[in-house]
């Protein structure tokens, strides 16, 4: 797959065959991405906390915001749930600012699982306080971002946008639709 | 290439062959990179301004910030510097806030722009004022980033991190040094 065709294939999925499991080394090798990819002053202040086993998993799920658009459906079912999570943390003693590194990292490690025939979300909502609360996340790290990983099972399609209306939705054969703006709207001419 | 060739390829570089020039075909392909690229609640707020031409490109250069760490070293000199260049900017009138969305774009199109034989910066560290003024940029963009881009002719080499320094340093063959932490010490084990 060349950059394009990994960047169409990494679309955010929301529902998985948590029965594939995926492990910490699969995970660790996601990380190995984002250690090698651009930093700030090259300070390097990201930390990641690694998820693997189903009942850190379940004990991970309730703090995440699913698919806001789709205000009738709570998130995935017990069974198509992730099977990972990477919590991407901001060391305080190394930054006291962690700028644009977590979404460089983000999508240095979504672009290697799609590679990799993961898939999953990037979680900026957060419920960070239970969240630190339940897994005895230090004070020393700032709770950034959270994604999600499993092996996909829904399918999902870009949509050119309409009338500017940026929400997605899921039509009756649960395909997921996401409209995007054209080119033509997010390039400035001087 | 598969994703980890390409991420360990994409290096940050300052120094390129100015006359390898890029067009705005090919920029507006790396754009497209983004803009099929993850974003918070698919919003997509996200705008670019597309720099191409020698005139604009000398415009561009003296509002960014080169190097920190190389204290003798003023940026790169006429002939090396930047053949391309896109800000990204965030559109107010779509969100106050852009999150991880810039970072994201900007690894989408630094992988692109590495593929396709490219090299560059991402600049956070912008004189932010001067830049809008010169190139008349609205009040309705943030300007978030600067990716600065050309036909790198730097060899930038990974280094272990020793002591805990993150300073990128120059070795007397003009080789760029940068040490990078290890797996273990960025894996936080819960």
């Amino acid at each position: 797959m060349n950059i394009k065709q990994l960047i169409e294939k990494n679309r955010t999925y929301r529902r998985f065959d948590e029965k594939h499991s995926i492990s910490v080394e699969q995970l660790t090798e996601l990380i190995d991405l984002a250690r090698l990819s651009a930093t700030a002053a090259n300070r390097q202040p990201l930390k990641y906390m690694l998820i693997t086993r189903p009942d850190e998993c379940a004990r991970m799920y309730p703090f995440l915001a699913w698919a806001g658009y789709l205000t009738t459906w709570e998130g995935p079912n017990p069974g198509e749930r992730p099977a990972a999570y990477i919590v991407i943390l901001g060391d305080k003693e190394i930054s006291d600012k962690f700028g644009f590194d977590p979404g460089i990292a983000a999508q240095s490690i979504m672009l290697g699982a799609t590679e990799a025939g993961l898939g999953g979300c990037i979680f900026a909502s957060v419920k960070r306080e239970a969240l630190r609360h339940e897994f005895s996340i230090p004070d020393q790290y700032d709770i950034l971002l959270v994604l999600a990983l499993g092996e996909p099972i829904e399918q999902v399609v870009i949509e050119t946008i309409k009338e500017n209306d940026v929400k997605y939705w899921r039509d009756n054969q649960a395909v997921h639709h996401v409209p995007k703006r054209t080119l033509e709207e997010i390039i400035i001419h001087k």
